[in-house]
């Protein structure tokens, strides 16, 4: 496995795989791997011929109050696991190699920003498709893994890359687990181990969902409500949103049918958590 | 000469061209044109294998309150003088190819687009950026050909180009002028007889300024003064703004030395004309 650290490097690695024919998948990530980010990389190992794996806490998509600078880091654990993977390239750059004195441009999606995340993180989603953007002009992948958590973060990107004719296609991967159901997030290891407990509330509200809309429940107020209940009766937890929303445009849907997604953010003590689960009925 | 219409077309034959490996080179224009978009093809000619034009007149950069359904259009016209001039390709897209249902990306420079033009045209730059890296993903041109006239157009879109590690280059042409000094612009057909001779005041106002420049006159403000006087003397001109700025910053200069632009915007009656020298001293 390599490790390139500048960006005039790693457009040369990348041009000459693709002169070499090589089918090239790109995992981006924060770092601070877990399954999640492994599942996603074995995902790109088995589906293309060279996987780029990139490591960069992007702090255009903290706001000024978030947890850019405590986000938690270990560069040197990340190389072993992704050379363990079978990783071929790790892209690690440093902050000021990808935003340089001067640097001025954004990449933003407009409604699709404005919703959801993008309510409680105002500049998230530009910072977001921005570096997103950036990474895929410097590793210039042909298929771009992600993960099924950031549900909004795929919706999004999903729609830069079809609005800016961008050749790559990307892979949606399932939502890793612990064995308890709590999503897998670098965030996790915020919680305390009572917060740990308490956090399962998002994952049982969503299986409480999922048996509504199997048993056929049509009536959304009724679901969001019995979600709502679950979350309060943590005393622990504290809800920022529950939604129910069209796949594509995550606006707010009343019927449940065609491709849906329901999502929340739950505020564990002072960490902030979010999970969701994709429906497709009828 | 060939002319496409759809984004899935122009990708395919761009695609072919690199193939082949000619070197092409872009002209973007909103059509109507006039010696100075000719002079760019010309130049692109000159200089590459293949020269591709497009022609559309784009929403986005214009504001709620300005010319974009008056703009004018004489697409007929168009193609013959770029056949007359020898161009390949001209990409002439409708408006719902290349902002389709659900369109929701755009592309912006921060502190470059609020200065100048931007002041006075809040979205203008942000429809400049994002039209022209949709069009260059769709057209995948070695060289981006731009008219100096435009020159923050240039600037912005040179600093876009750099932070999203686009590998196209970019060569700005100098501005192409009526007999009299008049710079070329598809708005000065709105111009009636006796508009069309109060519009030189601009030119005449960056002569004043070149002379003073070449004179050793180092006192910014006395420059623009005597800019202000010429151009408040025409009773059908309204100054909308001079600037002395830096050529990469845009941020304004007090020592004139190095690489600096002085810049103009005047309304002659209800048309809006801009104009600029570009200066290198020391």
């Amino acid at each position: 496995m390599k490790v390139i650290q500048t960006v005039k490097e790693m457009q040369a690695w990348s041009m000459s795989q693709h002169k070499k024919g090589y089918k090239t998948g790109f995992v981006p990530t924060m770092g601070y791997f877990h399954p999640g980010h492994l599942s996603l990389m074995k995902s790109s190992i088995k589906r293309t011929d060279k996987t780029v794996v990139s490591i960069f806490v992007n702090p255009t998509q903290f706001g000024v109050n978030e947890d850019f600078s405590k986000y938690p880091r270990n560069y040197e654990r990340d190389l072993e696991l992704a050379k363990e993977a079978g990783v071929d390239m790790v892209f690690l750059p440093a902050v000021d190699e990808i935003y340089p004195e001067g640097y001025d441009t954004y990449v933003v999606t407009d409604k699709l920003s404005q919703v959801l995340e993008g309510k409680t993180r105002p500049t998230h989603f530009r910072g977001v498709c921005t570096i997103v953007l950036k990474l895929l002009n410097i590793v210039m992948p042909d298929i771009l893994f992600m993960g099924q958590k950031d549900i909004q973060q795929c919706v999004v990107l999903s729609r830069m890359i079809q609005d800016l004719h961008l050749k790559v296609k990307m892979v949606i991967q399932p939502t890793i687990r612990e064995k308890d159901g709590l999503a897998m997030s670098s965030r996790n290891t915020y919680l305390s181990l009572e917060e740990r407990k308490a956090a399962l509330v998002l994952s049982q509200a969503l299986e409480y969902a999922k048996n509504q809309v199997e048993k056929g429940t049509s009536n959304t107020a009724f679901i969001v409500n019995g979600m709502k209940k679950l979350i309060n009766n943590e005393s622990l937890a504290d809800l920022d949103y529950i939604a129910v929303v069209n796949r594509y445009s995550l606006l707010p849907v009343k019927k449940l049918e065609g491709s849906f997604i329901i999502c929340l953010a739950v505020y564990i003590g002072k960490t902030r958590l979010i999970d969701n689960y994709l429906f497709d009925v009828g």
